[in-house]
């Protein structure tokens, strides 16, 4: 189903955002304060991540099982997939696999680097599955961007440590950025946007603006996505005012490991994600 | 079957040898060179790593596959489960899922341990879910140690991202063990050995020894491991003679992202890997 086919209602939808993880909390968290009205189901495979290192076909199949379970058993009526292996990889076979609207991270992060460079060249920073996968630099090139991708195994494992303003962490990110400029020298690409395409690294974004050299803007994919979603999504939610917001107004699942996810998650997500729901889709 | 009941054969026997992704590799590159008249099958199961957030139930599902693959489809006479987490959790149903005899990574370790200890104090440092099983606790204290164990979750990420001579991994070592000596004053344990609990850590071995206190001795679990078995196994094993030992004297095999053990499998084998077979346990 298209977007603009998506279905008219009055009540206050339900929007189901799905990560192989939990770091799509971070986009959650850019929906809360900018559909008020809206609830939300979250999904975090977590039996099954991480999804980068799976074959396109295994991908394919665990997110398609995770749209259905938003759409059939929680009444989701769109889709955010918060999950960028998931949205390069596997969006197709998403929008097949339910008849609801689905939008990934990809397309949104691409289009806010275009908006907001002067030059027209951008870097991309993600996880190595990310970045092999050439999708943001297949987006933006799409756009008539030149694009530079550097994937940073590293920032993934020190946010979940919680070294989010650690010496080693700033460090970390500072030899990453070096390794991007000598890079882009060596193939004469220059940028002035730094496209962060991983949900873990809105937790990263004040030591990585502070790393970034002058003029050089920083813009996140979850942020994006979440802009995207809400322009969206608002011409099909009618407020039904805050009064009548059924509740709960998010509830939360997770094929695994519920009791780290309930732990990390309130730093994604900005606020205490409370319980977590475990659910079985197999596998 | 007891290691006592092992089949005595006359030809070079197939060791198997199982973890969830490659870090096992040390665990055979330890093997090889006490074992040079057995052939050996490595499986990782890498389409379903990490384990170690996974719960018990699914872990034993997935390693009791891993074990009937390497037994019933390779032949392997013999078990070594390279795998902390499968060592930790999955033991007994390995046992009951193969008819051979399989030997774990926990209980070589802890022997090493009291061996090497004459204060009879151990640390250990593992990953986050190792050291949340409590295994090698259990297993030290049952041999009356006292024991504290310490996650150390971004060693795992910086060996994989290959920086293990870097200073960024000195410094991370540092703060790891400056956490532990902190956490061991506050609890009125001393220790003069540090059991690496991680089938990774061996990479890590010229920075660790750098980083502890004088006194203290590093014992690896990967070279325990595969100290036990050739106690245990060179009784079965009668050499044939290398001109007669079938090649190929190793074969490896995964269960997803073949390139990638291909690619950093040789850091940890310490000898290029070479091909990598893809197979298919389902789930």
């Amino acid at each position: 189903m298209s977007i603009a086919e998506a279905p008219q209602t009055t009540d206050a939808p339900i929007i189901g955002v799905f990560d192989s993880g939990f770091g799509g909390l971070t986009v959650l968290r850019a929906l809360l304060t900018r559909l008020p009205h809206a609830r939300f189901a979250f999904l975090g495979d977590t039996a099954r991540l991480p999804y980068g290192s799976k074959s396109r076909r295994t991908i394919a199949r665990y997110a398609a099982e995770s749209a259905r379970f938003l759409v059939r058993e929680q009444g989701a009526q769109f889709l955010v997939i918060a999950c960028n292996t998931a949205s390069a990889l596997a969006l197709d076979a998403i929008q097949d696999a339910v008849p609801v609207p689905v939008l990934g991270v990809i397309e949104p992060g691409a289009s806010a680097a275009k908006a907001s460079s002067q030059s027209g060249g951008v870097f991309v920073i993600a996880t190595e599955a990310t970045v092999q996968s050439h999708a943001y630099a297949a987006a933006c090139q799409a756009q008539g961007m030149h694009v530079l991708e550097k994937a940073c195994p590293l920032l993934v494992p020190l946010v979940e440590e919680g070294w989010t303003q650690h010496p080693v962490t700033a460090e970390v990110i500072r030899i990453y950025l070096d390794e991007l400029a000598r890079g882009a020298q060596a193939q004469g690409i220059s940028a002035d946007t730094l496209l962060l395409g991983c949900t873990h690294y809105p937790l990263l974004r004040p030591l990585i603006e502070r790393a970034v050299p002058a003029g050089v803007r920083v813009i996140d994919s979850a942020e994006a996505a979440a802009e995207a979603a809400t322009r969206i999504f608002n011409g099909h939610i009618h407020a039904p005012g805050s009064a009548s917001l059924p509740e709960p107004r998010m509830r939360f699942f997770a094929t695994d490991s519920v009791e780290k996810f309930e732990r990390l998650g309130s730093r994604f997500l900005g606020r205490p994600v409370g319980r977590v729901e475990l659910v079985d889709l197999g596998g």
